[in-house]
């Protein structure tokens, strides 16, 4: 289980490179594999994903678009309690990404010239929804408010349809809430190639967004460049700095709440209080009884969790920044003056009162996020990522008799003559 | 040369996938060779670089960095009127990236919950500059200003040192205007790998952007998510959609400076006015003449490059919507009219007197621009492509109690009880 370490600077620094290690390659089996399917499905259609339907999911679909209908009767079995929930985490999440959105701007300049930017939603954008027993409609609602906001044009849905033949009732009512425009029924790679391409049936789009196994996300790295995809998500982390002023009940809860996700979760706490280290370690064991994924957490645990005593408060932020983890929280007197010591996290828990499952659910900030030490550079999903940019430029004559000689100057020190000459035939009047 | 067509619109969609024809794959030669060379970086430091500096350049480095002294002296030996029209056009630059800032933002509610959004430039960025008899410090000014816009930390920059020992004079003097803080003289895939992981010398960056050849493109391609890239660049690309008021003079000019890029150049003009282009083309041969980069020229024009006559300008925007160009001129009559209509382009020129060479090198806007179809999805380089964004949450006690129903609700929905537990644990007071 769980370790508490004393780890001198060079060890924390050794643990963070080993954690790096959780990311793989894909197999070139796999690639070979995801690459016959992609072309299958681009040159074989509608047909071609049924038949990976039928080879893959065992279901041999009649239709692979899902009715309004059908995805109203589906959410009308879900529960009232799960509805509203749903609902209102919805609409912290809406909040939260319009203030995001970026507006077109113009600047016009006193000697006629106009330069500007105009900023767009996607047209369409695919999102993709792994199935299984459990459905996560919080990704549902995590992946498409943003492009929601950002004004794309349509949000098409790929799911695969599970063995009812139908998807999970939450997933669709999820859909329903955040405004998904159609649902497909498909999974896999060949989904992924479906949107991609487009098909008969299921209309090309511009980005693909949304978690999935190795096939799906496979896919999605061959056909970026075909179209736009968000980040592959590695295996989840937590990292939690603490001080005395913590509770170990809580932390013991948090570290656990990350490490359910899979095997390969990393759950972390840091903190200069020893006692506040054991007590948390005695709460662990003793919750750990009552959780049903005790399997998932033990194994996790044991593999990338760490419980890691320094000398100060100071050192735990350092070894945070080092970290760069997906998901920080800071369970400390005076939260919000580590706020500017922070350099790299997905996403900052602040105080004793911000567990990381807010944020997975409800409190409005989105749950996609920089993985693997990639915090250091890559962001949150955000409205910016269903975004296109376009900069527009108009000159009036006299403008672009002012600017020639700079611009001759520039072209043919670079030996662009053509460059040169597109100014001067203006110049020759 | 180039023809004149009469495409039915079944035509121009077929000469439009064409054209997505010039993007091809790396060959699994060239990508075994730069998986080699970034392991043997990766691994032998400065050594694995010099190394490889001599084997493909020549060149033996006794230091792999220029010195400041080295930067001013070198600078100093370019031309007065170079280095003017260079300020000036950073001056262009430096105002419209500085409009496209974002801020930190905090949105506290009554309740006591704070919601936000940190934006920050990243830590370190790298720049590659290709080497070369005519450096581009039009590329250096591009790639640098965003960054220094966005508040990155440290932008260094890595250029081959040619024959001579030292790279072009014009490429340091740009360095120097655009506020890059160190040079390092390495090239190819051994300094993009230096750049990701960092050597004994060479301090390890968060993204690396720039042009380069086909080794730098699939060293940066191998590498991402060890670092951040920018978007691979393709074959440039120009679309003019003119009418009967546009000077074939000035068309035939602009199609030219496009296609002198690169014999894969597409340089494509639509019009509805056969008279009109049928001059563009006589227009063309006559030029031609006097340019020096002629071959480059007739390849790229004879390959790629089309004169399209049409029915009418609704015709040309479709067709321009369809091919989401690169750089978009609208040579016609009120052509802000046009703007709203235009869906997909990386940078749009307005009018007869703002020809593409003006936003290569001068009015401000980006040069970095989307090719081969993917202004459809893509933007612009940008000062969003140097910043991280960082979410952060702050919920007192009573408002996760307000909270708690709804995230146990959702939680326990996902079957992630440990989630849930976080929760429950905080209500057990």
């Amino acid at each position: 289980m769980i370790k508490i370490v004393n780890a001198t600077e060079r060890e924390r620094r050794a643990f963070i490179e080993e954690l790096k290690l959780r990311v793989g390659r894909t197999d070139p089996e796999t690639e070979q594999k995801v690459a016959r399917i992609i072309e299958d499905v681009r040159t074989g259609g509608d047909e071609a994903v049924k038949a990976y339907s039928e080879k893959f999911d065992g279901w041999t679909p009649d239709r692979l678009e899902l009715s309004r209908e059908e995805m109203e009767e589906l959410s009308a079995r879900c529960s009232g309690e799960f509805l509203e929930a749903l609902k209102r985490a919805a609409a912290n999440i809406y909040d939260f990404h319009s203030r995001q959105k970026q507006q077109s701007r113009i600047d016009p300049q006193p000697n006629g010239v106009i330069m500007g930017q105009r900023v767009r939603g996607l047209h369409r954008v695919g999102v993709y929804v792994p199935g299984g027993t459990a459905g996560y409609p919080s990704s549902v609602l995590m992946n498409v408010i943003p492009a929601k906001v950002a004004g794309v044009g349509e949000i098409v849905m790929a799911t695969p349809p599970g063995r009812a033949g139908h998807p999970d009732p939450n997933i669709i009512a999820a859909a329903l809430v955040a405004g998904v425009d159609r649902v497909f029924l498909m999974g896999g790679a060949q989904a992924v190639a479906a949107l991609a391409y487009g098909t008969e049936s299921i209309p090309k789009v511009d980005k693909i967004v949304g978690p999935g196994n190795i096939f799906v996300a496979t896919a999605k790295k061959q056909l970026y460049g075909v179209v736009d995809i968000d980040m592959i998500a590695g295996p989840s982390e937590i990292l939690i700095i603490a001080d005395s002023s913590a509770d170990p009940e809580y932390l013991a809860a948090d570290l656990m709440s990350q490490a359910e996700h899979d095997p390969m979760a990393s759950a972390i706490l840091i903190t200069d209080d020893r006692k506040l280290a054991e007590s948390t370690v005695s709460a662990l064991y003793r919750q750990l009884e009552t959780l049903a994924r005790r399997d998932i957490i033990e194994r996790a645990l044991d593999g990338y969790g760490a419980v890691i005593v320094c000398e100060n408060m100071k050192e735990a932020v350092e070894f945070a920044n080092q970290l760069a983890p997906e998901h920080l929280e800071v369970c400390c007197r005076d939260p919000f003056e580590y706020l500017g010591r922070l350099d790299n996290a997905g996403s900052v828990f602040l105080g004793n009162y911000s567990p990381e499952p807010l944020g997975d659910y409800f409190a409005g900030a989105n749950h996609v996020l920089p993985t693997g030490g990639t915090a250091r550079f890559f962001s949150p999903l955000s409205v910016d990522d269903f975004i296109k940019k376009s900069s527009f430029i108009y000159y009036t004559k006299d403008a672009l008799m002012g600017a020639a000689g700079d611009i001759i100057e520039l072209a043919e020190t670079e030996e662009l003559t053509a460059h040169a000459n597109s100014i001067r035939v203006r110049l020759e009047e």
